[in-house]
């Protein structure tokens, strides 16, 4: 069965499930493609998603077999967990695999694609292209993590974009810099893309901690990283999602909020108002849809 | 006695007093229009400035009573004080009470009118509308304090803009983040509004520190927003006026080097002479206003 | 003998050593161009470059009589030293000095020519025609060091610049802030700088530290400088020399990555491939030439 997720530039049923900006993603959990034992251990820690990796995680000499690994993965966990959020990351639209890769997510029972180091129109607008040659209409999450990309975020985040995140191992190594605990260096990067995101949109998800098995650094990192806007966490061992999910869960007062929200917003909808006013602030759609993803997130 | 401020756009007398960007806005103490009490008790605490609230701190059903009020207060406010910067605060543009708003600040003895969460090149436009249908010509200072409003800064603070305010709270929930009392969460977006005023021309106030009586922490987040090119605070209790004033005052040093720039400024300007090099920077216009400024809190 | 840079815009033989973008700028030395004692002594302290500076350090009625001393000092130091980047520090565009400076670095033997407070893209084409006026074609280095350089970033830093450095002090002065050691109030300018440099395939040097003798300050600042991508440092002081070239030196590791990566890159450039997939990152010709300036460090 093949999940509907309906965004806006979505060829899919637009009565379906909602689009990926209106999901909850706490927990981002990757695995390489070439891993089918540890595909088919994906779901075992609770993760909002899971993203099956054909790009960084696997060698080039093994991307050809890696993808009917990919594909066979993505129908085995989407048959067991039809609700799931089930990601493929290809590989970077200028590199020789990313035609194919796109292909084969069309065969797979997907939530959509990953794109990795998008920065760039051009790059956008081939994926676009790409994945209407192959007659599917996946939403799309963008890698951010490219100095390009933070320059150029706003014009990158836009449909099928629905999700993003930011890379920051990436993102410093292309600047020539250095990484840090403390995150200074991408302060400026992260803050962009989280606020570029926001303006599209755009679920904005947060940076790996490369160091495994800290939880205190894991839990420090992603409050600030939710502190900043974002709404979940890539998470690169199963130990890191129960610490995400817990982190980016929302506290019972914003709970009711947004449940107060909706109501006065579905109201004013209803009654044909556009801008509304709720407890001194204005209401706009993209805010709607936080407000139902933190709903989505409990209910 | 309606004071004349004079900005470029104002159809005010230009020989009058100078626009808000040429004074000093150290302090702007908040009270709620619907509260006749405490609006005559506000200069009690010598602030720079006074916002007269009808946005967040009147109830809706509240808003059209508490406009007379606003009125009388400020006709009161300004006999008793004719040199003060007496501001009301209107609704957002997009609220059912802006047009309302605007028609009463037409009628009052005011400074300025602070309009919150402007954060587009056409809601400005419809405050400059707005305005000439009302026959005023009052400076504007912009509450920068949505994702929208940081994001377009640099379009936004344009004429009749002179002053704008840096609004954390509404930032950060617009965001969707969280606020903390170490401010990481609002650097990017401080720091660029901070940018986008002086490239402006516009004088910049900081955001609210919520912790009302909390001295330490207030004077250290002035002294944040001071470093970074912020002009004055936002202050919601009186207490908090005096602790702002004294971040803000420029120091004997500050004082003595504005003299000399203002000296040599003026008499390039007189030789007929654009830029200027003073002290191995060059001295424009808006770093002159900036003297001056640093001037007429000592005058 | 005229050392040739060969910049991309240069009348120079592209043959020739590599512009400013592909040296190693760990350390840039200044001093004062009417100081001959202190321009002669400039490299014993081993500075990667060093900066004969014409602007801030000489006082207005000095200028004139300075430029013959730096002609001078260019010549000596070329004949000592073939190898070492020397640089001329004119004075802004705006002012009355400019033509004259530029007119002298014709017939210096420089490297280079600094342009300070370069923040417009009419300044840019007014430093690219003085050049050409003046038949040299010598590469740029850009002072960012206002809010407006700051905010232009990335339409100022275009041919001919081929390397700029972050002036904290300026930017804070011109921005009305206030300096602190802990550099949040240049964090997002800082920040900015290095990542439209990065864009541009310019070299970033980072801001000056003022305190001259305190090699712990020195070396944190540094350090955060070199995380947030910057290749080297301002030195106002020869004994900060050393610490820069410490910090801003590669580690083992890094060397034996950009030796890898360059491999590849000539490797996968002599097959007529563009873009390039090197261990999980996309390497494209600023990336090539950050590499190279690692290697070149070495060599």
């Amino acid at each position: 069965m093949t999940q509907s997720l309906g965004g806006q530039e979505s060829r899919r049923a637009p009565d379906s499930a909602p689009g990926l900006s209106g999901r909850r993603l706490r927990s981002l959990l990757f695995a390489p493609a070439s891993r089918p034992d540890l595909l088919a251990k994906l779901p075992r820690s609770g993760p909002d998603g899971v993203v099956i990796d054909l790009e960084d995680a696997v060698a080039p000499a093994a991307k050809p077999e890696a993808r009917p690994h990919a594909v066979a993965a993505a129908r085995d966990l989407r048959r067991a967990h039809p609700e799931l959020v089930i990601l493929l990351r290809v590989n970077a639209v200028s590199t020789e695999w990313f035609a194919d890769d796109i292909a084969e997510a069309a065969v797979a029972e997907l939530s959509g694609v990953v794109v990795p180091k998008l920065d760039s129109i051009e790059a956008l607008e081939e994926v676009g292209n790409r994945l209407a040659a192959s007659g599917v209409g996946l939403p799309v999450v963008a890698g951010i993590e490219t100095v390009a990309g933070v320059a150029y975020a706003s014009e990158v985040l836009r449909p099928p974009v629905e999700a993003a995140y930011f890379g920051a191992e990436d993102y410093v190594l292309d600047l020539g810099g250095v990484r840090t605990p403390e995150n200074a260096e991408v302060h400026y990067a992260r803050s962009k893309v989280a606020v570029a995101a926001r303006l599209a949109g755009v679920l904005a998800v947060d940076q790996v901690v490369v160091a495994l098995r800290d939880q205190g650094r894991f839990t420090a990192d992603a409050s600030q990283g939710r502190a900043m806007g974002y709404r979940g966490k890539l998470c690169i061992h199963p130990a890191q999602v129960p610490w995400a999910n817990s982190v980016f869960s929302p506290s019972p007062e914003e709970i009711e909020r947004a449940r107060r929200m909706i109501e006065v917003y579905e109201r004013a909808k209803a009654e044909g108002s556009g801008a509304l006013a709720f407890e001194g602030q204005m209401v706009d759609e993209p805010l709607a849809r936080q407000a139902r993803a933190v709903l989505g997130s409990v209910e």
